[in-house]
């Protein structure tokens, strides 16, 4: 039992896409690295952050009892909940918010796929929403140079990318506002911030971290194999 | 002995920078992969791909004796050059153009920190360039989200990723543009092909590779290793 003198911070992770850019396979959330699941990963880190009191997982269809059992197994002590997700991101993240305890007033959203995160970047998320920020969201440079191209793929600008960030996940957000955001803009966007700014509302920024990439393609798997044995190290 | 029926195609590699973001150490293109350095990796990527006839390597200063007899040991047959660099990536570069035979015609510019680049990207800006192309950049999807954000660190903007490309290396370029380009626009650019399009010249783009990633940061090292272990599998 977490005792926590402010309100609980529930962690909502959008787990039931396919990840057809990985190849064919299971689910892009349950395929294997380092022997369990990116999923199981995800979770594990954010538990082991001490910064959130329940994880609620939209699970692929059919599956949400195997990963109740799986979770409950591979990381002790956890708090989690499994609902049954959908293809479309944005109706995987609805039915999780629907599984939410009333009293919740911080949640994050967390791609599965973002495996790795270190625990230290899901404090620096919910501290910023705790300290008053409505959504926040954790980036890294830009580390390529980044152009822009027309549909004759050429060239039409360089971009300064002084100014760009990546955005990594978890992103934190005051519940209301993300319930708000969701309810009025729930048409496509690349991610839940996009949604809260086009409430009008100010999203901040913390550090991410490299080791928070995401699992999309096959050679990312290989990094995510060899970070995990460096960890282990 | 490579033999064309085209004037010949060179390789720069301006390899004297120092990598800060690597951490101490040698100087980044010397940092070791695999038990080579970064620099024998690029350079035999580019001989592999059979579409370069000479590599031009602009040396951190007071190296270039020693990295040319790596070179050599290391990449039986490779036609290399090897120039005093600078601090100064456009300086690095200028030394090595400086050094070109009359007849070249097809001037690549490859960063030593793309050490695992694949072949066939080489061979695909190559043919771009023979094909009419004046300036060719290799380039992959942008996945992240990318935001801008304003000096309060608040984000801006959700940028439309679908235009935008992260941009490889080698950038392929006719010669006369590529020397014209630095003559007129030496100025700080972030890359050789920003030069050519500030002199209102066509930038055509390629398909890159995942694999052809920056070593910049310290898990591009954990990645690096891992790639190399697979590619010896």
């Amino acid at each position: 039992v977490r005792t926590s003198r402010t309100l609980p911070t529930a962690a909502v992770v959008p787990a039931a896409g396919r990840g057809e850019r990985l190849g064919p396979g299971a689910p892009k959330a349950l395929r294997q690295v380092g022997g369990e699941p990116l999923l199981v990963h995800a979770v594990r880190g954010l538990w082991r952050s001490g910064a959130v009191d329940l994880v609620v997982v939209a699970a692929p269809p059919g599956t949400a009892s195997d990963v109740a059992n799986l979770l409950a197994e591979a990381v002790p002590g956890v708090e989690a909940r499994v609902v049954e997700g959908a293809a479309a991101r944005q109706q995987s993240v609805a039915a999780a918010l629907a599984a939410l305890d009333s009293d919740t007033d911080v949640v994050l959203v967390h791609d599965a796929a973002r495996a790795f995160t270190p625990p230290d970047v899901v404090r620096r998320v919910v501290q910023a929403v705790r300290a008053g920020a409505p959504a926040v969201v954790p980036v890294v440079p830009v580390t390529d140079t980044i152009k822009q191209v027309g549909d004759d793929d050429a060239v039409q600008a360089t971009v300064d990318r002084t100014r760009l960030r990546a955005v990594q996940t978890p992103q934190g957000f005051r519940r209301d506002v993300l319930e708000r955001a969701h309810r009025e803009h729930a048409a496509a966007a690349t991610d839940d911030a996009a949604l809260v700014e086009a409430l009008g509302e100010k999203v901040a920024v913390v550090d991410g971290s490299d080791e928070a990439f995401k699992v999309t393609r096959p050679l990312d798997l290989v990094l995510a194999e060899a970070l995990l044995r460096s960890r282990a190290d």
